[in-house]
């Protein structure tokens, strides 16, 4: 087999073994996989393993044989959809919220907004609604803030729909958000203080997929002087909660 | 990110990069897919060179923007057609001729058959037939043995329209045909003796896609007393023109 350099053999197999399963008529032994690329039979099983992961290829549990899999016909979703995310993140929301004492909200872009796919109200009894089904402003607060750092497509997209100002610090600047999208993919995660609602701030980083892809942020929000120190900086050991929860839930999705 | 043990990092990146150029309606940077992902920007230049290698993105030459490519929609397609194939293999197959003194054939599977795609006469004044166009049975020809080497759909196929015997030596019995198309793949050459037409014989090897995917195969044809010795094993020295033959069209197959 010609490798070329400079390029990734891994990829350059993978295609070819998905070119393979849509080329036949039949499902494929891992043997047979092997056979066809002239790959050791453990390289081949790593690769449809891989692909399965991904969602690119399937396994039928009785046979054992791999065929395509619908992940390549839907190729436009994230290959895990919101219940999903939802599903993997209760628990370290819940254990977030126990951590920092606010409130936690999951979100996921949809539609040019941030939609909260869930919320865990901040453990103390204080009255509170829930907010599972509400769709936030991404340039106004941390969990869209995070959802835009990573998606030039979702930012062209708000600047687009123009940057309405909620608060007097709301960023209704496009180019001021583009240094605050820059200023979040540099440290990982996102802030807003009171950008969306007098006296409230968040915190927010990333939900990535195995692959980086990311596919929700989840976040703490509440009032300003719990969350930001007397300069307005985010307090670093609640930074650090919501970035070990975030990595949890990505690991948790990334192993599904 | 969290990569899963036991997986193909690359592979979960490039399933990344192919659902985010899926999910935006634009065509995405470099810079883009590496923010998105948080990759470094080499990475992420590497795996969209490889994504568009195997014809899964494609780049934008007046924007250097890129997007999805053709090849995700014909996946069942190896990414080359027989053109390009003997576009590639001219040359190297007129090589294969002179150092061999044989004719040569370029072969894809088409349909359970082998279809000539290339013909290069033996090189002497002798009266031959251009063949290109025509097919072959593959249980009965070198080139054909090849082809089904690497492909299990394409060999139960063949194995269920049934084995027709060309000569006395022709392999009829299904399992005979598994024995040596495993040995073919074991040595990465396949031969037929005097299997297809009386006093010839046949020698060829596999074409691959980079990725090791098996999309055509090269051969000499000549009189048995020339190609093999008198135990009837194909001659080493013609073997190594073979060989290398193939490898040198994968190589211009790879890199195109």
């Amino acid at each position: 087999m010609s490798h070329v350099p400079g390029l990734i053999q891994s990829i350059e197999r993978s295609s070819a073994v998905l070119r393979l399963l849509a080329a036949g008529p039949d499902r494929l032994r891992v043997k047979e996989v092997a056979d066809a690329l002239g790959l050791p039979k453990s390289t081949a099983h790593s690769i449809l393993r891989t692909l399965e992961h991904v969602g690119f290829v399937e396994q039928d549990t009785r046979t054992a044989r791999y065929r395509l899999g619908r992940g390549l016909l839907d190729l436009g979703s994230a290959g895990i959809d919101a219940n999903e995310l939802r599903g993997r993140a209760l628990n370290w929301a819940d254990a977030l919220a126990s951590r920092s004492g606010e409130e936690v909200r999951l979100g996921v872009l949809d539609d040019g907004r941030v939609l909260v796919v869930h919320h865990v109200f901040r453990p103390d009894d204080s009255a509170q609604s829930l907010d599972t089904g509400v769709r936030l402003p991404p340039h106004a607060t941390a969990l869209g803030k995070v959802l835009l750092a990573y998606s030039a497509a979702a930012e062209a997209s708000v600047v687009a729909g123009g940057l309405e100002p909620y608060t007097r610090r709301t960023v209704t600047d496009r180019r001021a958000l583009a240094r605050t999208l820059t200023e979040t993919r540099a440290r990982g995660w996102g802030l807003s203080v009171e950008e969306w609602r007098p006296g409230l701030a968040g915190i927010a980083a990333p939900v990535r997929t195995s692959g980086g892809l990311v596919v929700g942020a989840v976040g703490i929000a509440g009032p300003v002087e719990r969350l930001t120190d007397t300069r307005r900086l985010a307090r670093p050991a609640l930074v650090d909660h919501v970035v070990a929860a975030a990595r949890s839930i990505s690991r948790d999705v990334a192993g599904s």
